[in-house]
This record gives C-alpha cells, structure tokens and sequence, in this order.
C-alpha cells in the first residue's frame, strides 16, 4: 500500500542507555528506518543517486520537523513493530506518523517526521525546497483518515 | 540563571551523515547535553546515583516528548550555542525550550523536550511519575515570556 | 553450528558519515549485533537477565578488546553478512572473528571481540572475571582452523 | 607538540548503555574527537574541505585498522582525559596510540588507528592511498619511545 507500511525490528544492545531502555533519540533513527524501507517497498531509494533520474531531478529529503511522544519504553531484545502512515502531501513536503507498537500490541510511541522535497541550487550550490517529482509524487497517497486517527491495531 | 542555560560545543565527524551535515537525531542527544549541563550548573546531576539523596527519594526522568524544528543544517567542526530556556514547570513534569545557534548568529533549530518526574514503585517495580521532590522544584524557575517567545539572541 | 553464525543487514542513512561510508565505529556496533544473534540462534540471550539463571549464575560479557580491519568501505543500501567464527574459548574469556562480507562476495573488513565473563561481587559489588558457566560453556565450540585462516567464501 | 595532543570530556548519557558504563564501540567515537582536536591544534581540520588547499592536493584519511583494550569502564559524568601519541609516521599512513585515562589516574583503555591519506582517482573515481602531503608530513612528529612505552602519567 502506498500509504502504510511496516516493519519489525529488534531493540539492539547499543540503543539502550544506563535506564535500560532504548534511548529516546533513537526512536528517531528507527522512524528514519521504515520511512527509508517505505520507498525502497515502493521500488525506489529514499537516495536518489540509487534511482535512475537525470541530474536535473536529483532531489534530497531532509527534515523539517521530527518529533515523538514516548508511551512505554523499549527494552533490549523487546521485538517491535514500526507502522508508518503517509499522514499529508504537500506540493513540496510530506508528513508521515509513525508508530511503534510492542510485541503484545501496546502503542510504545508515536512520532512524526515532516520532510521537504530539496534541490542544489545550481547557481548558490545552496539546497532548496522545490516540488515532488511526479515521478514519486504518483507513488505516494494519503493514509485514510481512520488509519490516522487510530490507534488501531499493530496488525501487519 | 535557574531558567536560561547555554552550551557551546562543536560538530563532531560521527555526528555527520552522508548528507555532509548533523544527522537529524543527534539534535536529540545535543538537547540532552544541555539539559544535564544545566542540573550540572545547579549544582545537581540528571542521575540522582551522583546527588546526596535517600533512597525514598530518588527519581528520574525519563521523556515523555520530544521534537525539534530544523532550519539550517549544522556541518562538521561548526561551532554552535544551545540555549536551554524552563519553558513550563508542572506538578511532574518540566518543559524545555532548546534553541540551536551557529556562530553567525542564525537559528539552526529549535527544539522542545517534556520529561516527566518518576521513581519505581517499590510494589510493583514499575516506573511512575511522581510530584518534583522539593530540592530540585526550589531551584527550577521558568523564564520570562519575552524570552521563550524569542528567537531573540545567541548572546551568551 | 556452535561455531559459525551469520547474519545478513543492510546499511542505514543514520549509520553514514559526510565521507560517504557507513562510519568506522559502527562495525563495532554490528559485530555485537551478529555476536548477540548469535547467542539467540543458541537459545539463549546474552543479557542473562533474559534467561534462566539463578541469581548466583547470572553473568555478563563486557569486552575486553575490540579491533577491526577495514579492507573496502560500506555505503547506505548497501546489503552485507556478518560471519561470525568462535576463534577460541579460555576458561574466563571468548574470542571472536567477524568477518564482514560485501553482496559482490568482496571482504569490507575483519573484526575481533574478546569478551571476558563477568559476575558482580557480592561484597565489594564490583565486576570480576569468572569461569565461563558451564551453561554456555557446553554450547560453545571452537571453529575449525581452516575456517578461521580464511577467508573463503561468504556463502550463508 | 607536533606528536602528543590531550582532551578532557565528560561522559554523556547518550554515551552509555544499559550495562551503566560507556557501550565500547563509543570509545572509537572519542578517538576520532581527539584525533580530530590534534588537527585543529595544529591549525589544520582533519577534513580538506576546511583547509586552504587547491583541488589536487584534497586528501581524505579513512582508518585501516582500529583497536582498544577496555581495563576499566567509564561511567556517566565521569571526566576523562584523551592523550593522543603519533606511534608511527609512514609515507601513506599515520598510527596513533590514544590513551583513555580516568579522573583518579588510571588508565581505562588504550586504542590504536591506523589511518591511511587517501585521494579521489581522476580517472577512476575511486580513493588510493597516496602520500602524505608536504603540508601535513612537517608538522606530524613521532613521540619519543619512552611516552609511547608507557602508560605513564596522564599529566596534562
């Protein structure tokens, strides 16, 4: 689906920190993790030097807004389910939710990463936003409203 | 100040990605470096193992959100402010304001941090939030309107 | 096999420095990865908290050298197996071979853990090195000798 | 001193793991920092992009080899001291020996990199090793043997 996709993970030993939890910058990480798995399901790379485009279409998606509410901590060897939803497009950003649902079903966390579509300016060598290249923006379609509203259920 | 804090450190190499700039979630672990230089200025520490407390009093404080608006990329060895500000104290939990300088002058990002008051039950074992205990409640003050409304100045 | 155990990952963005390549401290992070699956593959965990232990058995395994080779860079996507190879097992420490293997059957690097087990002591409560539990030490065998002059081949 | 740089830092959370000590791979990470701290003391960045230096001359220096052995872990807040030797200068490679050494004197590690000064290939795209430019080979000298032989002092 071109709007909701999942992925299972294991809490690794190095992502914990001296609370013996998973340390809260790293839900980040794994945010980043199943954004990047969404578009390679999609049949492409989140970088665009693994797509084939033309120099002149080559963009970049760094982010303009993360964040995490924190629910129930992750613990090492805790196997978790990341399900990401495609929560807004924009002409040139897009906005997707993220939650991580534990193994016995409870919701551990629930972020939001908004990330803009960008450009090197050719004359400044500066990186600015321009728009979605069709080329993605016909992949990408928004999650239903209930999907959002959730939480439902972590069911893959 | 109890309310106001900065830090100022440098972009290390491993905090870059193959972008060439700060990998989004270090921004996360650099508010964090604020949060505990600012108890290690009040003459305190993050982890109550390295302050004079009994053991009915100890508590930490895990986060219940983070998030962070980016506006311009951190790269290697550049040097950068973090400005911590209280922007709210409740009952069992604190909110901090983080905003990230460079040495020019420009905001870089803004971010936020709620972390929560807790203590382990000694019934269940389990984590739960708990009022701020009195010694560290008496040195939090929040800061002025005039100053969380900013983005005013780096100055030190 | 007791012995042998691998395990196949992909880079992540996050794992990546402005040079482009996965950074050279992660490989340490992956050998832990490979070294913790491999404990699972045995039934076990290597947090004892996880298994079956009696108090007075319960062990860690902080490491006690760690050292890495690097013979050809990994990239983000980049898909990659770990071969994991008991190089030797003393009474209190275990020494391991990693070796990292590109998709195109190329070696990128070469690793060493040596881990000691540990147990805290009751009355100075400080870590010290044990014998192996006799546990794990059943399940431990060394690899053979022309595994471990390798190397030969990725094959899974 | 062309051959012997120190840097004290403080443990940071983020540092840490659920073992309550600094994850071993974090000891690469601040290797890196001190290697990197030598250079700006030498009024060089490790990195050409921040040098004066014309396209040609551009050099890069992936590691080749790195190594610690763990004595004593480091914990949250602890401050410790970085002291960095040059071991060895070769034409195409540099060695540095890094000693991690705890508030109290003792040594907590001793690390090893070796790193190689690589350049793009033109033609290929691809880095080789390449000799140490001029402008770097005189201002790197070797630590006299006695330093090197150690562990001595962690006098600053």
């Amino acid at each position: 689906m071109p709007y909701r996709h999942t992925l299972t993970d294991r809490v690794q030993f190095a992502d914990t920190d001296m609370a013996g939890i998973v340390h809260f910058s790293n839900f980040f990480r794994y945010m980043e993790r199943v954004e990047h798995d969404f578009f390679r399901g999609m049949g492409m790379s989140i970088w665009d030097g693994h797509n084939v485009v033309t120099d002149g279409d080559y963009v970049g998606w760094p982010r303009v807004h993360a964040s995490c509410d924190y629910r129930a901590p992750l613990k090492f060897e805790d196997v978790f389910t990341m399900e990401l939803l495609v929560e807004e497009v924009r002409r040139k950003t897009v906005r997707y939710l993220v939650r991580f649902w534990k193994e016995d079903g409870d919701l551990s966390a629930e972020g939001r990463l908004i990330v803009a579509c960008v450009q090197r300016d050719k004359a400044t060598g500066k990186m600015k936003a321009v728009e979605i290249p069709q080329r993605i923006l016909e992949k990408l379609e928004v999650a239903p409203p209930e999907l959002i509203k959730g939480p439902g259920s972590p069911a893959k």
